[in-house]
């Protein structure tokens, strides 16, 4: 069984990592069949849209590397990834996590909504976001998480794992599981992995709905969160803001306060969801759109992530994926924009070319 | 005074014409002070725009020179430049105009709107007009044409003056006032002549509304046509056909029966007007919309156009002109339609880019 054929790999990790560690402990520490494979129950806000469960399977499942490879989303159970990291309270990383700055945001609301700081400086005074960052020493963060009460900003850490951290977590994260990841990385041919992000969040937490330019691999330390993904075929539904627009990549509905008639095609998402727990690891293939809430009741959410390029894009095949597509837009937004050489200018140009010719 | 300055050019076309022909007699016939620089009186189709009358200037005034230098359209007096061609009668024609085939397009109604013989093709059969096109010899032409009767398909002579034709044509083009032709080209950085179109057509043919993309002379033989001028800023209020439809180029708006609902855009239109008679030279900037009518009453209609390729950009400045931005999307709908490698993906694909995004 194909089961039995993941362990014997090379125990160096060939890959260089943000953190530029090599793996000394790769062995996982369990292989057994499946334990839980019955989808979540439903938990967390409700929403309008009908939603599948993602498939929860045994990361030596063969269907499981099919769906990867297939880049559709699955919650990969028993993988040990980052089964050296459990023990990542916020006491054990206050004395451990090192002496640098951590980026913390604050939000008005129970929103994190992503926004590019560049793009945020040169688009000018006219965006204004209910989100701030902070950069803190991390205990400051955990005085602030625990003495946190109703009516206070929310907090939500996240923050790239570098070369700064301490050594027992230098010591941890060369304990991941680098021999299964890195073997997913070159069977399905992505390329480098580019970042760790770690995210630490207080319960009700939001990301709301955007999507990623890099595959994922998502893994729950502590707490839950419920993951709703959409596939890039759904782009129209979500109506993204302008590739130039600070909130790039993020999208314009908010799926609490839905408003069909401003975003008519949002009205017919079907979402595919999981709620990942400690141990679990949820692949986000890139361009599929996912919003994460920390379920309330379930204490602090520490998570991490592993962000890898894309591959290389090899033969084109027609018709065009709808990832193919997503990616050609961005291309076109960006040229545009930069050929116009004005923000103001882009809209206006849009219609023009669009507005009754295509429409 | 600068009217004097125009003729002691040297005397040899310097430039290849489409015929190949150099120029033999260019000195002009005259060079009077302007005879008529009132606006013409309106004719024609009754129309829902506001109009202005496009200046009527001799051809030496400095002022029209700025005019084509800032490429805004004026019709230009006594510029002689197809005097020798005032006497292509149709029954001078047809002896002297050569043995070759002649396109001539039959229409079921009283507009003549080009399409694109190869994207026709690639179009496949959802496209249909009702023009068709008839290759014959020019004696057989005037015979249609003299002998038709209200009820018959409307007809319209448009054809590329080449090497073919016969030896009293030569002789007249080059007696062709290329010395002041030439000059122009230069002064205005213009690339090269492409083609002198030569046009015969029945009274009250139109041409509908629809932009070049190449500077154009519009010289008129006989008859009169009432030419309506609209500049590149009233892209959005034609709504051009996509770049890959036969028509394109194109308005979709037809502006005997202007539907405001579909075309909004389309009610706060001013036109530039102005009736051309024999011996007068309309310039038409490149990417200005243009409506052509052959007026009733007026015999049959004989025009030769003067086609130059743009000059090179230059320095790009910002804002960009809108000329630019109509170049600009042309590239992207060509790009787009190249890469989506289907006709039937391009508009779900720009809907996807713009509507709820941008609009």
């Amino acid at each position: 069984m194909a089961d039995k054929k993941v362990n014997p790999k090379p125990k160096v990790n060939e890959n260089p990592t943000p953190m530029s560690a090599k793996s000394e402990r790769n062995e996982p520490a369990a292989s057994q069949p499946p334990k839980r494979i019955e989808p979540a129950l439903t938990a967390g806000r409700k929403r309008f849209f009908p939603t599948e469960a993602i498939p929860r399977l045994h990361y030596n499942d063969p269907k499981a590397n099919e769906l990867i490879s297939q880049e559709r989303p699955v919650v990969l159970t028993e993988s040990n990834l980052v089964t050296t990291a459990m023990g990542w309270s916020l006491d054990f990383l206050k004395i451990n996590l090192g002496e640098g700055y951590f980026s913390v945001y604050f939000s008005d609301t129970d929103k994190f909504r992503y926004f590019d700081e560049k793009k945020r400086k040169d688009f000018g005074d006219d965006f204004l976001v209910g989100l701030e960052r902070k950069d803190m020493k991390f205990p400051e963060f955990v005085e602030l998480i625990r003495n946190w009460k109703e009516g206070d900003k929310r907090i939500y850490l996240q923050q790239a794992l570098t070369d700064g951290v301490g050594k027992r977590i230098v010591i941890d994260f060369l304990g991941f599981n680098w021999n299964w990841i890195n073997d997913q990385q070159k069977r399905n041919n992505w390329g480098q992995l580019t970042s760790n992000l770690l995210f630490i969040g207080q319960e009700g937490n939001i990301t709301p709905v955007h999507y990623d330019e890099q595959q994922n691999f998502f893994a729950q330390i502590s707490g839950k969160k419920k993951c709703t993904l959409f596939p890039p075929e759904n782009f129209d539904s979500f109506y993204p803001y302008p590739v130039h627009h600070p909130h790039d990549r993020q999208s314009q509905v908010d799926l609490d306060n839905p408003d069909f008639e401003k975003f008519p095609k949002l009205s017919s998402i079907k979402g595919h969801e999981a709620i990942v727990e400690p141990g679990d690891v949820l692949y986000i293939p890139m361009y599929w759109w996912h919003e994460i809430e920390s379920l309330a009741d379930s204490g602090i959410a520490t998570s991490i992530n592993f962000w890898y390029k894309a591959g290389p894009t090899g033969k084109i095949e027609y018709p065009l994926k709808a990832h193919q597509k997503v990616a050609m837009m961005r291309n076109i937004e960006k040229m545009i924009t930069e050929a116009l050489n004005n923000y103001e200018e882009v809209t206006p140009f849009m219609q023009s070319m669009v507005l009754g010719r295509y429409s």
